[in-house]
């Protein structure tokens, strides 16, 4: 069999994670589709967690830790007493994608490589009924612990989908009936909550340094900016999707 | 003379910042209110800041630095080449405080301690066009480097009013005419985009884990909430903020 280049790709992000803290570890045990490797649990907090989590079904991967062996091990990590080891999938592919309700809408991560950005973005992206993140594989940030934490257990609803070339997956979403709109300062965008985010479309942010790539934007079918009011004119690019995020959760939500 | 108790608190928030990076030195050397202690240049970037800076009138302050010496002193930092020390004052008293637009805003954070958080809050009310940020003495952040630097550059133009009672700050502002939201999940709330956000008001939040305080939300006029959608039903409150900032932004500037 042979496998192409994307494939092989996603197996290598199928690598070992580590999560802390009960918004992430809590729902992720209880999901089914993750390796879990181990569960390291500071014994003081045993009951809790027994209360929480199956101890039965996880009896071989549960460590009971000492007060001063867990915290020299995860020494300044707010990890609530509870620290998991687990193998992906986190990433998926987003080959012939389709829409499912009749409103749906993807976000598209162009540029973007900070990780608490990332983890903000997947965090409100999922608050607000997101369907999905994309980002390309390459001028990008890579899946890691901080983005997976930052994200306080969103990463466990909201597939994220790697793809080797933005403007590609672009033009496939359009064959498959999608809106595309690009959050950019551009003479020729219009006021963020002057277009229709409503039906399915895709949302595209870039960076704030660098935007989004010139070859991206010429591939948007409308174009959206979010006036700056102040003197700094630098809104970070998590503040801006939630900005983005919500209107159109308004927008759908209060139709007529 | 009689000094009160704000008085003093605030006159020890007169103490001494670092910042570093573009947007946070380079618009504060050209404010006036500020007294600049040290100005460290990496001085590889001379030339650069010579052209931004008013190197004859800070030649006092300015210390060039070689590479070694720069990072080994600012190592971890996000620097571009530049750090600022200064004095205050960062915190102002809001007595008798009185709204000068027709559409004015203000934002009480309340029980909120991360820094992060506010930092990132501070950037998004000047971006939004807010005219002042409002937090109480205790239970609260403190004004810090991490708050400031955060906020990049924003904390030069937004006011920092600290208050010792949030309630009787909310009392003061509904006798000179402003209307107070609170934003909060509870069953009595309207959905955030249904409130009117339009004339003289002041916009309450709290943090995600404790929410604003009984007493501060019995003395709200409306009560809002930003409607999860998905599983995880925890939005950052600088995310939420976010939404809310924007959506009056949306109202006053596309009012009939």
């Amino acid at each position: 069999m042979v496998k192409n280049k994307m494939h092989k790709k996603n197996i290598k992000k199928d690598n070992i994670f580590q999560v802390y803290g009960y918004n992430n570890c809590l729902p992720l045990l209880k999901k089914t589709q993750y390796e879990i490797i181990s569960i390291n649990i500071l014994d003081q907090k045993k009951d809790f967690f027994a209360s929480k989590i199956n101890f039965q079904k996880y009896s071989n991967f549960i460590r009971l830790l000492n007060k001063n062996d867990f915290y020299n091990k995860y020494y300044g990590i707010r990890s609530q007493g509870i620290v998991v080891k687990f193998k992906g999938p986190i990433v998926k592919e987003i080959k012939n994608y389709k829409a499912v309700n009749s409103d749906s809408c993807l976000l598209i991560l162009d540029n973007i490589e900070d990780p608490q950005n990332v983890g903000q973005i997947i965090r409100t992206a999922e608050c607000a009924g997101i369907n999905g993140i994309v980002f390309p594989s390459y001028n990008s940030f890579r899946v890691s612990n901080t983005i997976i934490n930052v994200s306080q257990g969103a990463f466990l609803n909201m597939p994220l989908y790697e793809v080797t070339n933005v403007s590609t997956t672009i033009l496939d979403l359009k064959k498959n009936d999608h809106w595309v709109i690009g959050i950019e300062n551009s003479i020729e965008s219009k006021s963020w909550s002057q277009l229709d985010y409503t039906g399915h479309i895709a949302i595209v942010v870039g960076s704030e340094g660098k935007g989004i790539r010139k070859k991206v934007i010429e591939h948007c079918d409308f174009l959206g900016n979010i006036p700056m009011q102040g003197d700094i004119n630098s809104l970070n690019v998590s503040a801006a999707a939630s900005a983005i995020l919500f209107e159109r959760l308004r927008q759908i939500k209060f139709k007529e």
